[in-house]
């Protein structure tokens, strides 16, 4: 099977009911029919083998995570997902992984409704790119900008469970199957980025770990923030941990892919509302503040010391 | 010097003077401004290292090239490049080679118009991934599929230089500088494919090697083709090759990013004007006939026999 037969396995796979998509795959590219109201939102991310992943992770696993971080993206935005493009390079034809692989990738397509409409295969090592396409309505994506002293700092889920299971991964232990599914299978907040519309002052996805990802909103927003570490949600895996370490998992170990946003106070009453809603647990861990840069405080008003700061490619 | 100090050095060299552009580098994603009457073009290309280009590859031709590559494609839809994302895996950081390589796709990307919205930095061993995105009228994009029999077939330009270029590289042997420079410093035939839309039949640009290329239009479009192998346009340092090598190299090489296009025969007349109005040599190879399939013949009437048919990931 070479490059051109995997496409056309691709295309078969597809369900090009789009009234949108005027020419998917299979042509030098895809052609698109905007909705006239409507803004759209691109992103694009790679994940790397020995970097983003390794020969623990399944085909399947691979893929559905591959598109999960880039609709992650598009959550943080506000936007609702609609088109994906998909590069893989891999060393050698696998027809059985390459399929296992799509298949990860199409059944969150199919769960979350984004259609791929494009992409690449090539030899190369093992990597993968996928570009997602999403809409918002003019002037309304959430930005990293508009947080203002005073607003309460707000995550979804729990934080520091994929981070575990990345450490216990490379420790050889035994894992919790939750943290797994947390690193493995994350679970982009669409519902709740398109919520947040007209109501959050800023958002971000947690890629990177809390406190460098509000980190950006805060430099962005040209303010501070202070978090209470001991609101921090987390999972009972995490509270099995030391203090120091789980705080240090949830500031800094990045892969959440949960939400940190940032509400006017007054908004605060909707967040219980919101959280009945989507199912999705809501928490205020601190707030907005004068200043610049993100300090993290103990229940004794001591400040939490870390080790680094969120992954960073070539600092490590 | 950080992922996130790599982003900002991108930033400052922009100008992002662009009224479509309602956000773009620096948050979860981009957000796009379209046109309300045009259709949106989108393409994705992966270059990896030993496969598409290896440590010969100087970075700013490294740069230019993954751009050239997918603005190539959305000439070969008749679309006008405006927006790319850049997607870039090193091995460590460089800040020389990475400012390099940016200068190299920077300065395509300025001569071209098209601006730099977002992607993504990371470590892992070196590849690049571009995403181009353009704009077109509704219903005008240059496809496959349109191709009848009795049109012509034509190609821009010179086929076989960059597969010799590759060939003599790979022998060590001297290179001729036209050579070279068609397969490090391919030029988009972006203007032709503006000028093609409503004149085309079908148009794809030849990137796997004119056989194979065209063999995508006859299979979309249900139909065959002919092509008289004494008519593919080359340069000089291609007749100093014997024959059957050049032959080879021109229908099979790959890398030429010229486009090949089908025109009805009463269009013919108008090639003349189109070539002088751009400069560019346009060059009647063929014509599509009834059937299926590329057959390549020669002055005498003989098929020319191939070795293989294109460039094929995973099949070499």
């Amino acid at each position: 099977m070479g490059e051109f037969q995997l496409i056309e396995w691709i295309r078969q796979q597809l369900d090009e009911d789009d009234p949108d998509l005027s020419l998917g795959i299979g042509d030098d590219a895809a052609v698109l029919n905007l909705p006239a109201d409507r803004e759209l939102v691109i992103t694009t991310d790679t994940l790397n083998s020995e970097v983003h992943f390794n020969s623990e992770t399944s085909p399947p696993d691979l893929g559905y995570k591959a598109l999960a971080v880039s609709l992650s993206d598009l959550a943080a935005m506000g936007a609702r997902p609609k088109w994906v493009l998909l590069s893989v390079s891999m060393p050698a034809e696998d027809r059985l992984w390459f399929e296992a692989f799509v298949g990860g990738f199409l059944e969150l397509a199919s769960n979350i409704g984004v259609t791929l409409i494009g992409g690449d295969t090539c030899s190369g090592v093992l990597s993968v790119t996928v570009t997602a396409l999403g809409l918002v309505r003019p002037g309304q994506a959430l930005t990293r900008t508009g947080a203002r002293a005073g607003d309460l700092v707000v995550v979804s889920g729990h934080l520091g469970d994929a981070a575990l299971a990345l450490f216990e991964q490379q420790g050889g232990e035994t894992r919790d199957e939750i943290c797994f599914q947390a690193l493995h299978r994350p679970v982009p907040r669409i519902a709740l980025g398109l919520s947040l519309v007209g109501k959050a002052t800023s958002c971000i996805d947690i890629s990177d770990g809390l406190w460098a990802d509000l980190g950006h909103i805060a430099q962005q927003s040209g303010c501070g923030a202070i978090i209470e570490v001991a609101r921090l949600p987390a999972g009972s895996a995490l509270y099995e941990q030391q203090e120091s370490k789980r705080w240090q998992l949830q500031l800094t170990g990045g892969e959440d892919y949960e939400l940190c946003f940032t509400i006017p106070p007054q908004q605060k009453s909707s967040l219980q509302e919101l959280s009945t809603e989507l199912e999705i647990e809501l928490t205020v861990i601190g707030k907005i503040v004068a200043g610049r840069g993100v300090q993290c405080v103990r229940p004794n008003g001591q400040l939490v010391e870390l080790e680094h700061t969120g992954y960073k490619h070539f600092e490590h």
